[in-house]
């Protein structure tokens, strides 16, 4: 079943509106999830929107509280997100790096007290549409083991990094797991293998089988101790940052809440060498399509190079939607 | 075989004030080569020296060479290395980052027209050292296949995450392909398998073997298409934070040089929750080592943990050398 975008995103509207956010506020949120969808990250799209309103209803997220400016310095600015939303809090975030950046070359922005951020590769959008690179990561509630360890104690802390190339910028969108816990049950669902080992199974075995991970919550670090490594430094530098909590500090929490985030935007405009930046870019993510494919007839792709094709595809045709989730939304 | 520190790092001072280097730097950038063996990166310290000579000797690094600031914004400076010794360049650049820290809390360099940093993990314990949490990042010459592709087109851009944890920081130090072939070649000599896959073989199969990688040259990103996308990404922010090449243009070089390096430093002295921001890393370390083990009697430790006991026994006992390795220094 496919939606079209503005129905979506009016739905979106309504239900948010309906739950006292006032308008301007409903619209953007509103937008953020429904762009999620229209882009294919359907699990932070519709898939999500339900989960976020329940956590408006049992009080994790306060609809109406904004982020603000806690502590300036110059280039870095330290920011509370009060536990309002998490993607208008990022929005935000992103908007004021943006700002910071064209006046100093880089922003950078730590974040603390906010919530989910849905779907991060929106803000990373929202950076190359203003010609500049955007890093941003956020830390999670520990959901994954360290290397070594059975017990999660480490984020997933998801991070992006966003480049301008025209119209089709780089988009790296990744968590620190192999597998989000949201993809090993679409990939359940499906009666699916995964295309890789994705954690333990209860021999402590890795294993590609989606339902042996659910039932340990052992899920996999990128490269062993390697992502078990850059997940531990990513929450220790959001946290320090933001003057935030760290990701064992957010476990102590009843909910996945008070997070930290960072963000950092470098506004290529403001450099003298600007143009040669730009083509170098696109140079580099020309050149990595010219590599010999693995399969024949698959050519290697840059990340986010799909992306424009499967949004004009949904903008043309409806975005596509699980009916139940979609059912949800119009009953709420 | 074991040497003594002393005599070590004397022998690499010996050789490059032999070569023409000024006393002064020939005994820091000796000390840097002695400390990567001291804490137990073999392949960084003694193993890479010879190589390094041989670079010196051939042109590719000019060993009178300094790194100057080229362009100045505040926190943020852009530095020429003019393709002087990597590590004195990398040392220089850190000792900067981290005045610029004291000084905005954040220290941003771009370093452009380097070499081969040796071992990056030096640089973390600079940072450490003074109190800060140092995040810095290299480009290399194109050495592992975008993911879905057999060419070489991307680099493994090593990064390095340090922060202070008392006399045990807490040290990430990981290349973005699973095993460098240092590793590769270690395990080869051994006749070893590798722990776990770490690249294609012919058939295009992932393999543990690592004569089978060094065959085809196809080492595998860590997280796959994940660490495909954050090599790639680290390599356009090091060029672009820099004005310097990105990998593909380095390939383009008879030899790897003219690299690009990113070096941050944030200084948490110069925060207003400094206490805190101390205790919260504490925490997330200490709690990372109440994870129940995977396997029974082998606990989790952080990266870095271990380090400060190869050390001591390394100034206690000599640090151990590979003899071909160290006659060649002797005959030098």
């Amino acid at each position: 079943m496919r939606v079209p975008y503005d129905t979506m995103k009016g739905e979106f509207c309504r239900v948010l509106t309906k739950k006292g956010l006032r308008k301007e506020k409903a619209e953007l949120s509103a937008r953020l999830f429904a762009d999620a969808s229209r882009d294919g990250v359907y699990t932070h799209g519709l898939n999500r929107f339900v989960k976020f309103m329940k956590s408006v209803d049992n009080g994790t997220v306060d609809l109406q509280a904004e982020a603000s400016c806690a502590e300036y310095y110059g280039f870095f600015e330290r920011w509370d997100g009060h536990r309002g939303p998490g993607n208008l809090n990022a929005y935000r975030c992103t908007e004021r790096a943006i700002e910071l950046a064209k006046q100093y070359k880089i922003g950078v922005i730590g974040l603390r007290n906010t919530n989910h951020w849905m779907r991060p590769g929106n803000y990373g959008l929202m950076a190359v549409d203003n010609d500049c690179i955007g890093i941003f990561f956020t830390n999670t509630v520990p959901n994954m083991p360290p290397w070594g360890g059975k017990d999660a104690k480490l984020g997933n802390n998801p991070v992006v990094f966003a480049a301008p190339n025209g119209d089709t910028p780089m988009l790296v969108d990744v968590a620190m797991s192999m597998f989000s816990y949201g993809k090993l049950e679409a990939y359940k669902r499906e009666g699916k293998l995964l295309p890789v080992e994705g954690g333990f199974n209860s021999k402590q075995e890795l294993t590609k089988d989606p339902s042996e991970i659910l039932e340990t919550h052992e899920s996999l670090p990128i490269g062993y101790w390697k992502g078990s490594g850059i997940s531990l430094a990513l929450d220790l530098i959001a946290s320090t940052l933001s003057g935030g909590r760290t990701s064992k500090m957010v476990g102590e929490l009843p909910a996945e809440t008070e997070l930290s985030q960072t963000f950092i935007v470098i506004d290529i405009n403001q450099f003298p060498d600007r143009d040669e930046i730009l083509r170098k870019i696109s140079d580099t993510l020309e050149d990595l399509k010219l590599a010999e494919p693995v399969k024949e007839g698959v050519p290697v792709h840059f990340p986010g190079e799909h992306m424009k094709q499967i949004r004009e595809e949904n903008m043309k045709l409806g975005v596509p939607v699980d009916e139940h989730y979609w059912q949800n939304v119009l009953d709420m």
